[in-house]
C-alpha cells in the first residue's frame, strides 16, 4: 500500500508529521495530489484542541488542513466532470444533497453540513480524498498557492458581492486573511472608499496594498469617529465584519449609515449585546450572515476575477513553507506578523 | 379665527381635550379634516411622558396622535396632486428631501427624519396640518377607519413583502396591531404556515381570524420547541418580529431555519444579547430592520390589497370611540383586551 | 420479464397502446409506478409528428408522456433520499450536472438539457424510469391527479413569483393549462387585479373560477383598450404571457405600464416583431423568459401552497380518463372544450 | 434685461447662434451658468429636423442642448438644497411628481415625462433654467467637462449596475458615447471579459483604452462566432446593447448564454424581429430596458466612482470646442471620427 506524509492530530496533546497510507476514494469521491495547502484559524483551534475543537465532532486521529489546491489522481465511478490531471481547489462545505437547503440552492448551508478536515481527513498531506461535489476544477492560470486560498477568498468575495459595493463606501473590520481578501474584493468590484480596521500595523499595511483607502487602528483612534469623519458624518454604505471581535461588531453597526448593509463573517466566541432598535430597526440595516461560498456561483465569479488579474490574493500570502516546517507556520500564524501561511507538501 | 377640539398634551402631567385654533397650512402643507384617527403605542408613551417621550424632542403643548385619515380642506400653493375633497391617509415620516437617503429612494429613513405628532402637531383633533409629501391620496373605497390604520398596516405589509412569504412558513412574534397586520399581510401574500405568538389569548384569537394557522402563548408552551415541531425540525422560513420583547427576539432567531429571513419591527427598550455566530453567521440569516413604509411603493400595494378585499384590517380594530372618550381609549389600549382603538373626531 | 401497458409512438404515423417490458433503472435512476399522467401540448406535437417533433431529437419508438405522478418502486444505488413507497412527481428537465448553468443554480436551463419523454421514454405507461435528480418526493396530501400537473403548474407559479404580483395588477394572456395555473398562482400570491385573455369562452369561465377578475376575449373586444380601461389608463404592473400567440405577445407589451414586468412563457412558432424602443426601452420593461421550474425552490413553494389549500389546480383538470381512452383524451385536448386531460394508467 | 449667447433652433431649416435674454427661473427652478455642454445624438436629430424631431413635441424656437454642467446663479423660493455657487450637472428627465411611477421610485420614467431641451429650452448657451429637481449638485472634484457627460455616463453605468457584471463576461454592442461609457463602467465594476463591437476602428480603439479586452468589427468578422469563441462556446453572461442597430440587437441575443442578462439601451428606428422562443424563453434571458438614470441612486454611485478615479469618462471626450464652433462640432459628431464633443460656452 502506497504511503504518504501527513500532518496528523493524533491526540488532544499531539500533532505529528507521519507516514500514513494514501487514502482511497469511494465512488463519489476523488483522490487528489495536494500541491499547496493553506493554514486557517480553524487549524490553530484543532492544534490547540480548544473548547471549540473539542466540541466540533472531530474523530482523532485526523489529517489536519482544509484549504488546498491539487491535481486529480483518480475519480470515483459516480463522479462526473472530473478527470485525472484536472487542477482543483477544495470547497470545504460537504452538503448532504437531500435537505431543504440542498434542494433550494443553499447547499453551502446544508442542514446536515459536514466540513472537510473536521468530519473527514484533511489536506496537510501529499494526497487527500475529497467528495466529488467539493472538488472544484479551476483554470490552470490560477497558481496553486492562490488555488489553496480560494476557500477563504471566496467567503470574502461573496461578502463583497452581497454588499453591492460598486460606487459605495465600505468598512472592513478585521484584516486577517478574510478581511484582507474582502478589501481586495471590494476594490475589484468598484468600492470607492474602503476603510480597513485592525490592531496590527503589518496587516493594515497589506490592506493598503490590497485596496484600502484609509486604515484605522482601533487601539489608536476611535473607529466610529474616524468612519464618520471619512464619510461626512453619514456612515458607510456597507460593512464587512471579518474580525469576530465583539467590540468591533458593536462599533461596526454604529459606523453604518441609515439604510446600510452589513455582512457578518467573523465568528464571535460569545453572545454579544446589540442595540437592535437604534442600530438595526431605525437604520433599516440589512444584515446578512456569510458562512461560505455559494456552490458554485461565487467560485465562477472568483475564477474569472483571478484569471483576469482584477483580483489578486498574493499580498495576503506572507509565507510559503514546505510541510516539514509546519510548526514554524503555526507559530507565524499565531501572531500578527504573518497573514496567510501556505504549505507546499 | 375658527376653532376646533383637539387632544393636547399640555404639560408632562396633563392631557386635555381643548378648543384650539384650526391650524393653517403653509405653501408645502395641506389642511385636512380628520375623519378617523388611531391610537398607537407611541401615544401612550407621550401620554405617560416616559423616558422615551421626554427625550423625543417634543415641544409642549402638542396635539397628540399621528395615525389618521381625513379629507383635504386646503392645499398650499406648492403642493401638487392634492385637491380639496381628496380622501387622504397620513404617512407619518416627514423627509427632508435633501439627504443621501432622501435622494436615494429611502426618504422614509431620511437622515433628518421628522415624525408627525412628535415634531409637529398631530391628528387627535377636528383638523390637522400635514406636509403635502405625507398626505397620501387613497381610494374612496377604503373606509376612514381602515384609512386611519394604514400607517401601522403598511409597516406590517412591508415586512411581509420583504420576507418573500409566498409558499413559505412565517413566525410572527407579538400580536399587537402590527403583529396582527403582519399575520393578515402574510396570509394575503400566500404564506402557507403562519405561526403567531403572544401572551394575550384575546390577541391570539384575533390572529387566528386574520390568518394564523397556529397560535403559541410563550408563557404556556416553549416557543422554539413549538415552532420546530410545526416545521418538522427545520425552523421557519421567515420571522416577523413585532413584539420588541428581548426574549421573543432571542427565541425568534432560534426558530429560524438555516437560510431564513428576519424582519425586525419591534423596538426593544434595551440592548439585547444575540448569539451572532450560531444564529446569524452559521445560519446565513438575512435580517432587515423595518422602520416604516417605503414612500410610496408600500402604499400602492396596500391600497390595491385593501380595495380588492384580499387584505382586511378590521378584525384588529376592536374599538371605535368618539374623541370625547379618549381616556377610555387609552385605558383600553393599555391592557391587552383592546387591540387597535380608533377615535372619530 | 415483467411487462406493462404503454402508449408508444412507434413511427411517424402511428401511436399504439402496447405491451412492452417494464424498464429497469440504472444506478442513478428510479423506477416509478405511474398513478396519473397529464397530457401536454408537446404530446400533441409528437402525436401529430409536426415540424417541431421531427426536429426535437426523438428516437422512435418512444413511450409518450412526461407530466406524471407515481410511487417509487426501486431506486438505483447512487440515488439518495428516495425510497420505495415514496410519492413523487416528475421534474421533466434533465440536467447534465456539469455545465456552467448546472454549477450556478440554473440546472433547469442546463446547457445540455435533456427532456423527459423526448430524449428518454416517458410516462404514459404503468411504469416509468426517471433520473433520480428529477424524481421529486411530494407530500401524500397532494392527490395523484394534482401531482401529475405539477410540472406545468410549477412553470406558472414560477412566473407569478418572478412577477412580484402581491398588490399588483396582472394580465395573463392565454388560458390554456399554464395560463389558468398562472391565474390561480397570481391570485394565491396576492395579485389584486387579474385580467385573463383567451378566445375560448370555456377557458375564460374557468379563469374566473381560478381567480381572474376580468375576462377578455380578444376576438370580441380590443385587448389593449380593455386593459387600459381596467387600469385607469396606466397599464398593468405585470404580464404573464402563456399563449405563444404572436399577436397576443405584441399586444401584451402595449398593455404594460412604464416600469412593468413581463414573463414570457408561451412559445411562438415564428420570430415576431417588437417595438423595442417604445415597448421595452422607454417603458424600462423587465422581461424574463421562463422555461421551467427552478430545481427545486419552485417545487418547495408549490407543495406548500397546494397542501395549505391556497393554490388549487383542480378547476383546470377538466377530464380524467383511463389510459385505454387515450385517443379520446387527445381529441379533447385538441379543441378548447377540454383544458387539462389526466390519464390514469 | 441681460442677454446671452445661445444656439437656437429657430425653424425647421435653421440653427443660429443668437443673442437672447437670460431666462428667469420660477419658484421651482434654478438658473445656472453653463460651464460645459455635450453634444448628443438627439441634438443631431433636432438639427436635421428628422421624423423623430418633428414628432417630439418641440416648440420652435428652442435653445438646443441638454447634457451640461454649470454653476447655480439663482435658486427659486421652493427649491431646497441648492445655493448660488453650487456645481451642478443636469438630469434631463423632468418628472411630474404625481404619477404612479413618480410615487413608486421610478420618477425617471414618469408617465408624463418631459425632457430638458425638448419640452424646455436647453443648455447650449451661457445660462440655462433647470427644474430644481433636475439640478444635481456634484462634487467640485469632477471637472466641468466630465460633469457635462454625466447624463449619458449615468445611463451606461446604470446598465452595468443592472447587469451584475462583477466577475462576468459582457458584450457591449455599439461604441458611441454610451457604449464606451458602458465599457468603462463594466470594467470599473469588475467585469472580467469585455467584448466591444462597432464598425468604427476609432471607437474600437477607444474601447480598448476604456477597458475592453476584445474588439469586434461586425463588418469584418462574424460577431456571434467571435463571442462564442471568446467564451468557450457558452455565450456571454451579459449584453449591454448601445447601438440601436436592428442587426446588432438580433445578434446580441444570439451571443447570450442561457440564463444571461440583456440591457437594451439603444433605440432602434423601427420594429425588429426577435426569435422570442429560442432567444428569450428557452434561454430564460432577463431583459431590461434602460431609459435613463435612477434619480438619484445612479448619480450617487457615479459621483463616487468618478471622484475615486475608478471610472474615467475622458477617453470618450474626443473634442472640446468653444460654442462658437458649434457647426464644426456637429460635423465631427456626425461621423465616427469624433466620439463625444463638448462645447464650452
Amino acid at each position: 500500500m502506497k504511503r504518504m506524509r501527513a500532518l496528523v492530530k493524533t491526540s488532544p496533546d499531539t500533532v505529528e508529521l507521519q507516514q500514513v497510507p494514501v487514502p482511497e476514494p469511494d465512488a463519489s469521491q476523488v483522490l487528489i495530489r495536494d500541491s499547496a495547502a493553506a493554514l486557517c484559524g480553524t487549524d490553530l483551534h484543532v492544534y490547540r484542541w480548544n473548547t471549540w475543537a473539542r466540541n466540533a465532532g472531530i474523530q482523532l486521529p485526523v489529517v489536519m488542513g482544509h484549504e488546498c489546491c491539487g491535481e486529480v489522481v483518480a475519480a470515483g465511478a459516480a463522479v462526473s466532470g472530473l478527470h485525472p490531471g484536472d487542477k482543483v481547489a477544495v470547497e470545504t462545505h460537504i452538503p448532504c444533497g437531500n435537505c431543504l437547503q440542498c434542494r433550494n440552492g443553499e447547499q453551502h448551508i446544508c442542514a446536515n453540513l459536514k466540513l472537510f478536515s473536521i468530519h473527514t481527513d484533511g489536506c496537510f498531506a501529499e494526497y487527500a480524498v475529497v467528495p466529488g461535489v467539493c472538488a472544484r476544477k479551476i483554470p490552470e492560470a490560477i497558481s496553486s498557492r492562490v488555488g489553496a486560498v480560494m476557500e477563504p477568498l471566496g467567503t470574502a468575495l461573496r461578502s463583497a458581492l452581497e454588499m453591492q459595493v460598486a460606487g459605495a463606501s465600505v468598512l472592513v473590520t478585521g484584516c486577517g486573511p478574510i478581511g484582507l481578501f474582502a478589501v481586495a474584493s471590494a476594490a475589484a468590484l468598484g468600492a470607492t472608499r474602503i476603510i480597513a480596521s485592525d490592531v496590527s500595523p503589518n496587516r493594515l499595511e497589506i490592506a493598503g496594498r490590497m485596496g484600502a483607502h484609509r486604515n484605522v487602528d482601533p487601539g489608536a483612534e476611535d473607529l466610529v469617529a474616524a468612519v464618520l469623519a471619512e464619510t461626512g458624518g453619514t456612515g458607510v454604505d456597507a460593512v464587512i465584519e471579518a474580525s469576530g471581535n465583539v467590540s468591533a461588531i458593536q462599533q461596526a453597526f454604529r459606523c453604518l449609515r441609515k439604510g446600510g448593509r452589513v455582512a457578518l463573517v467573523g465568528l464571535p466566541d460569545r453572545p454579544l449585546e446589540l442595540e437592535i432598535g437604534k442600530e438595526v430597526v431605525f437604520k433599516e440595516a440589512k444584515v446578512v450572515g456569510i458562512h461560505g461560498r455559494t456552490m458554485f456561483e461565487t467560485w465562477t465569479r472568483m475564477e474569472n476575477l483571478l484569471v483576469s488579474g482584477k483580483l489578486d490574493a498574493m499580498p495576503a500570502i506572507t509565507h510559503v513553507l514546505p510541510l516539514e516546517r509546519w510548526k514554524e507556520g503555526i507559530d507565524l500564524a499565531s501572531n500578527a506578523t504573518a497573514c496567510k501561511v501556505v504549505f507546499e507538501p
